[in-house]
């Protein structure tokens, strides 16, 4: 299976004309080599040839363990290096010996890693290859929809859980770790993020959990990422603590219709704008427009985020095998917020949805 | 403070001729402004520019709120884009409007905020401004070590409750579980890692906690960083779930005298490099130089890994008010791994010991 990937990356590389490409993400290296390790500070990279069938893994001593046990590309050359030594000077070294000149690298690398190399070898050319990979990503295969449902799987039942055990008295953080925890005991193998937003905290999409003690009454929006074997899930509910005001249930609705807009017009053949303009169409309807200040979605695999993008100016039209949230939501500062998240993954005539829980503010209707 | 920072910001500036700088860590923010947001797919940037007294938050509509109100630096511009709009525009516009050239950026920033400006800007000069950045931020003021000493706080009292709760019979991956609850309960900010490896696992310094369940007498190593306020702690204590072999205590104390070597070495002064040959020396003395992998520390602050690097070859000199860690290891690959980590503040005639807790195989040692 990898060394097909590797082939299909082959192929593409020669179309763009590129001598090598160097992978640094987990993502891309997990999808090519099964593999992967975070180049945070010291430079792990997947460097692949496209000719003499060569690869070559760049890794830090402390890795070479791991990379002997979860390498599954055959005739990988390992080439690992000390903490006294520069990875750099490995990388000159092979980009010289094999006259490598056009080099794909993708947008995430940090610039400290690409930087020495522009200043030092003076016929370099760098170019970025996110595209290139991101289109062999982006429609999933059976296996990886297998563990793509398995994430969501286990998504589900923490939300569930997560839903059924909130109570008013325990602040944002104390309850983010509780959902934390619990992911790790059903089967997580990383959590991350766990938003827990309550009350006016809701109507910020962003905000990370604070000390504040979520009230009765209170809207809290739960918004959890689960990773499992490489491949990620994303979902939110939002609830009430307590008894919901009219003016809750009216925002609810809306955005509850506008996710089912998106979710009913989900089909092989669509533009990924079109999904967004139906999700915004109903809350623009409702007079919120301003009030829905992201897209309605984006792709997700062994990134939470990646293409496709379900937003206006992308006319990509989607395949089956594609996978992403759709999460239209509302948000006025100071009162609340309301965002619903699902999972879906694209069929020829609808699509799968892999978030099968309730939508409802009424935390009793989550049952598992 | 903050704008005494940027002042200090500056002047470095002005002795590197930048015409500006454009900071996207969530440290190097966090340390000049008080806001901080991650650039992941999103460009955040605090651009300080040299001259017209201007410093501008380029920043996603998203982050406004939070901007707003974390944002210390008085006379910020904020520049928020939707996620219909490019950050890259707005930033080519301010280049050009004040005739920007040579601008500074991070090692960590990524490529594809920088490939478009290179591209498209054909006389900008572009240069890694890491060591002006880590100049400043390597001595830590009393505020910046009053945290620290509240991070270490906070990661002592946790160290010291996992061993006492660990029993044979539990996953690594469950008792990691329990250590991050525990943690953010003891009023951690964030739990960066918290690695939990356990017999032949523990030769592996990198190694994730897996579904391993941990035996009687095994060797345990904890590894596990905090976040408190920005900054942190980066604690590691090994023990023996059960009854220690003399394997085990030899190479323990071989580390425990390794270490203490270095610790008692620490003074203004001394070259980093120093330190690391005291832990070294130790080791390779035993016979077992082969078997230390890695360097003896790393920094700490605002980020878990920053100057001073405690390896050969880092000459820098030790200045009071710098903080790192202290953390040799011997790694016997399939038998077991130990390793001991503190972390001090230099001072004028030695170094406090933000750690002060047990170093001992055995749990029944570590009390509060």
């Amino acid at each position: 299976m990898f060394i097909q990937r590797v082939n299909n990356v082959r192929r593409l590389m020669e179309r763009l004309n590129l001598d090598a490409i160097m992978l640094t993400s987990e993502s891309n290296m997990l999808y090519t080599s099964g593999y992967s390790g975070i180049s945070l500070e010291r430079l792990i990279s997947l460097l692949i040839l496209r000719e003499y069938d060569r690869v070559f893994l760049v890794i830090p001593k402390l890795e070479e363990k791991r990379a002997e046990e979860n390498c599954k590309l055959e005739d990988v050359e390992l080439l690992s290096y000390s903490d006294v030594e520069d990875p750099l000077t490995i990388l000159k070294e092979i980009f010289s010996r094999y006259r490598l000149v056009n080099v794909g690298v993708e947008g995430v690398i940090q610039f400290k890693f690409i930087h020495p190399l522009l200043s030092k070898i003076s016929n370099l050319k760098v170019s970025l290859i996110d595209d290139l990979m991101y289109s062999l990503r982006i429609v999933k295969d059976s296996q990886e929809i297998d563990k793509m449902k398995k994430a969501a799987e286990i998504n589900n039942r923490l939300m569930v859980e997560a839903i059924q055990e909130l109570r008013p008295g325990i602040s944002e953080k104390s309850f983010m770790a509780f959902i934390k925890n619990r992911a790790f005991e059903l089967g997580a193998d990383e959590v991350p993020f766990t938003l827990v937003q309550s009350g006016v905290n809701s109507a910020l999409p962003h905000q990370e959990p604070t000390s504040k003690i979520i009230s009765k009454d209170d809207v809290v929006v739960l918004d959890v990422g689960v990773r499992y074997e490489g491949y990620y899930s994303d979902i939110t509910r939002t609830i009430v603590c307590g008894r919901p005001s009219s003016r809750h249930l009216e925002i609810f609705n809306i955005v509850l219709n506008s996710q089912q807009k998106s979710l009913n017009n989900i089909r092989q053949g669509v533009k990924a704008e079109e999904i967004d303009m139906c999700a915004r169409g109903v809350i623009e309807s409702a007079g919120y427009g301003e009030y829905f200040i992201h897209r309605t979605g984006h792709g997700i695999g062994l990134e939470v985020h990646e293409p496709p993008y379900i937003k206006i100016g992308n006319t990509q039209r989607l395949e089956e095998g594609m996978a992403f949230t759709v999460e239209p939501g509302i948000y006025l500062p100071g009162y609340f917020g309301v965002r619903i998240e699902d999972n879906v993954i694209v069929r020829r005539e609808g699509c799968i949805n892999l978030t099968n829980l309730a939508k409802s503010l009424y935390p009793e209707d989550y049952t598992l």
